[in-house]
């Protein structure tokens, strides 16, 4: 069957009006649908409000035990329960979920280098496409978000553009088209950060290792761009990077191999 | 069908050993079951870690916007999860939910009077127990936490007894033969405080009116009596009040009418 992916992450998910709309777009896709998001810039603030500082190495959040605390309640907790009442109160029958809900998303400890110890960050190990399948099936719309966890009662954090091509991947296998939407603030991977309708219309492989070298792409673009490719390159039929407003249309970076 | 409700609340949800054995306690018991949840006084611990001081009306939380946060993070966050964690890793197929995932509990804002204003706290509307029956019939175990949604966007606190309560009730009219526990770090009610070992065998409603009016009960305890009997008198088989360690055996106090 057909089903739409949409990571929403960024800005989409701090502001109530911004978040309101990425919903209600969401929503217009046709056919069966997924939703995923992040949430790292409201954890930032509630690590604030508790006086803690969060740590980056690579664009990646340092998780040790306080800060997945917070990661859990922000992102499990206040941001997939918002969405969810929000996407009932619009009539959807949504089901927010983390990876340890019916064993949807097993991880393991990323292993510590001699360099970085990156605590409570999970790598997927499987996804639960019986189970992602059984409540599409039954209509139910799958709110997830980037905690996953290792079986052994430890709760992880996942980067939730991986999670994404991770699923998008998973259900191609199982036969299914999946369209993948990663969904921000920007209208695409912009050639100019400060101007906002400098978006690529199409990138591919060859020159996103370009992009990459001459820094036009850095950071957190990175890893959305690797985990875009990582999709393409295991058969995911499309994907994109651009603004939930343009989720039904083409104005958006389509990633081709 | 056979289903056993367990709501799990104080000093079981905060110590992780305590926690551990409840789970596995609750595992024992045979045939379907439903685990429900609060976490008042962790939420507690993280308002005052965020500078927030939480306000109390005849022991119900005042909920203000501020405040629903941090309970949704914690009931619905960093407690829900860690108790699905848990039970996954006990290879139990549990799903978090709160009221608003699915629809499960609907409620609607708590009327103001005169000198109250509850701010964000539902009174419950409806329980979809078709969907619980739904996944119970998936060998499913759902894991509720206590905040329920209004169906226009709002989360909202709700007494984490008065949900099991309410849960009993809806299944027991649906034909179901429902076993509800009420479970806390104590054997049961306790004639006296400082002694451990006094809990009452069984409370009637006579006894009930008895002991509030000499204040042997008071505060939460006069909450729980209260759901407790609101289930019996609605039809619900068995209600008792004690210790996880005790699920299984009779050192608990049974209510009866």
């Amino acid at each position: 069957m057909k089903i739409h992916i949409v990571k929403i992450g960024g800005n989409l998910i701090n502001h109530t009006e911004f978040l309101n709309h990425s919903l209600k777009s969401f929503l217009k896709l046709s056919g069966k649908k997924i939703l995923i998001h992040g949430g790292g810039s409201k954890a930032n603030i509630i690590s604030d409000k508790m006086g803690i500082t969060p740590k980056f190495i690579q664009g990646r959040r340092i998780t040790d035990k306080e800060t997945l605390d917070i990661v859990v309640m922000t992102y499990a907790g206040i941001i997939n329960k918002t969405i969810v009442a929000k996407l009932q109160s619009y009539h959807c029958n949504a089901l927010g979920l983390c990876g340890a809900d019916m064993n949807c998303i097993n991880s393991s400890f990323r292993s510590k280098t001699d360099d970085i110890d990156y605590g409570y960050v999970g790598d997927i190990q499987s996804i639960n496409t019986s189970f992602i399948k059984f409540i599409l099936n039954n209509n139910i719309v799958p709110v997830l978000c980037s905690i996953t966890h290792n079986s052994k009662g430890d709760l992880l954090n996942t980067n939730a553009d991986t999670i994404a091509s991770y699923i998008a991947i998973s259900l191609t296998k199982e036969g299914d088209e999946i369209e993948l939407h990663f969904c921000f603030e920007k209208k695409g991977v912009l050639r100019d950060l400060q101007d906002s309708e400098s978006y690529y219309k199409k990138i591919d492989f060859n020159l996103f290792q370009i992009l990459k070298k001459n820094h036009t792409v850095k950071n957190g673009m990175i890893t959305k761009l690797e985990n875009a490719f990582f999709a393409l390159k295991n058969g995911v039929l499309k994907v994109s990077i651009g603004h939930t407003d343009n989720l039904n249309e083409n104005h958006k970076t389509i990633l081709c191999l």
